[in-house]
């Protein structure tokens, strides 16, 4: 039977525990609704170490005032059986008072990478991800902690944290596990009516054709994005946030094809937001 | 001979050895230019604990760009010796570098407690705090962090930060130590000439004499702060940043006298500016 936990205290007894055997830990944060892609990140936490800890917590601090805090999708029986299949050794999954104690006032906050894409479009959105990543990394204390690429930006905003403030972990980045027509698994996606789960695969398709064309030089980035753009729209997404091109790296606009550079996009299907992203390789230098 | 360490690497190294040894480390965070309250920390560290490493940072982010980081007092051999005599194991001593990095953007911020008293006067003061003093404690993973008191509201930040963010530490304040006329130890006395200093006594005394009267009933806040202001221009103080009386655990102005509050006073003989407090008890309850 797997474990759950609702406290740090409990959480804590369990990994030092563990630390004390000798064993490596791995973390895996989540806020429930687990699909296929969470658990690829369970099975990378198990490649490297011994002990595999999950957390579900859905963090209200990282959603604005009109995004779907209240409606996200919830359901920690079939988390649970999940979780115990892939062969987690523990959950933990608090409670906000757990979380957020009275009087609660610190926050976390990245500058520059934050400023661009979802940092745009979700104000407050990487603050309260920074803030909750650093207490469960702080409060479970792993070796290594897993998070997927899908979130892309979300990754690079934790990786700069934990360089940053000297949290003692390694972040490790998975790649987005996808549906057969290419749709990155997401939470989310459960939101889709019947049709729009059809056109959502436009999305992915859009990203892989301009990122193939850019990489090529069969296309430049201006007219590649406007390309997916009208395809996007074309395919029924009714409001696009965004659509660039940006380096691998800093996030800073993709002025250089000879860095690696990504492809992002966030686009709306009625009332419900994907994000995806794919790489784009660095163009060979010209001899 | 006291080991002075530079880079994280090292600092994490030799905690490690201690850890696995069994032992309990204190961290004693300062700015050098050490003095005897400086040395009090380390001893209050020594009860506790098997170790005490202390770190010497002159933390460019919590100074202001008119405040005094060009000037700050560093002398790192004489700091040295002091420790050492002190009975310090370790000395942490980055470089500017080794703390913030290329590209250094993540930032610890505590609203609430730092809007008022020096969160007013010095802005962006303790964000630096909050900051620094994270990623000193990730850096060295002690089990107790030792602070002053003299420097009350930031003791509150820490703890605040710690309890947040659930930095695995316990936070240690230790009593302000003074000079024979009170006044309380600080680095920036150094920068007192001879009649300010003689001046400087009459920031301990007028914050003893209004919490006195405070306490005993004898006068009510308003008045005992106005005299307080009083005396302080008379004494030759240039500029009073704050005199106020607040409450001891959340810094509200203190209403309710039937709760510990504490007398905090910031004020500036010429180009020094000198920061104290006093703690102020509760009132019995009238029958």
């Amino acid at each position: 039977m797997l474990d759950i936990v609702r406290t740090v205290a409990t959480l804590r007894d369990q990994v030092d525990e563990w630390r004390r055997a000798g064993q490596r830990i791995a973390l895996v944060p989540t806020m429930g609704a687990l699909h296929a892609g969470h658990l690829s990140l369970v099975h990378q936490g198990r490649e490297t170490c011994d002990r595999v800890v999950a957390t579900i917590f859905v963090n209200p601090a990282q959603f604005g005032p009109s995004e779907d805090f209240a409606t996200y999708p919830r359901g920690e029986a079939d988390d649970v059986t999940k979780l115990e299949a892939a062969g987690v050794d523990l959950l933990f999954a608090p409670d906000v008072g757990e979380m957020y104690p009275e009087n609660f006032a610190t926050n976390v906050t990245v500058s520059g990478i934050t400023d661009c894409l979802c940092g745009l479009s979700r104000p407050g959105f990487f603050d309260g991800v920074a803030t909750v990543v650093s207490k469960l990394l702080l409060q479970a204390l792993p070796d290594v902690a897993v998070f997927g690429d899908k979130d892309y930006q979300q990754l690079l905003v934790i990786r700069r944290v934990v360089r940053d403030l000297n949290i003692p972990v390694d972040i490790i980045g998975a790649p987005t596990v996808r549906e057969q027509d290419g749709l990155a698994l997401s939470s989310r996606n459960a939101y889709l009516g019947t049709a729009e789960r059809q056109q959502a695969a436009a999305l992915f398709r859009s990203l892989g054709t301009a990122a193939e064309n850019i990489e090529t030089g069969r296309g430049e980035p201006e007219a590649e994005t406007a390309a997916a753009l009208q395809r996007l729209t074309e395919s029924g997404f009714t409001k696009i946030d965004y659509f660039e091109l940006r380096d691998a790296e800093t996030l800073a606009p993709a002025v250089n094809l000879q860095r690696p550079s990504r492809l992002f996009a966030a686009a709306w299907l009625g009332a419900t937001r994907l994000i995806d992203n794919v790489s784009v390789a660095a163009r060979a230098i010209p001899n």
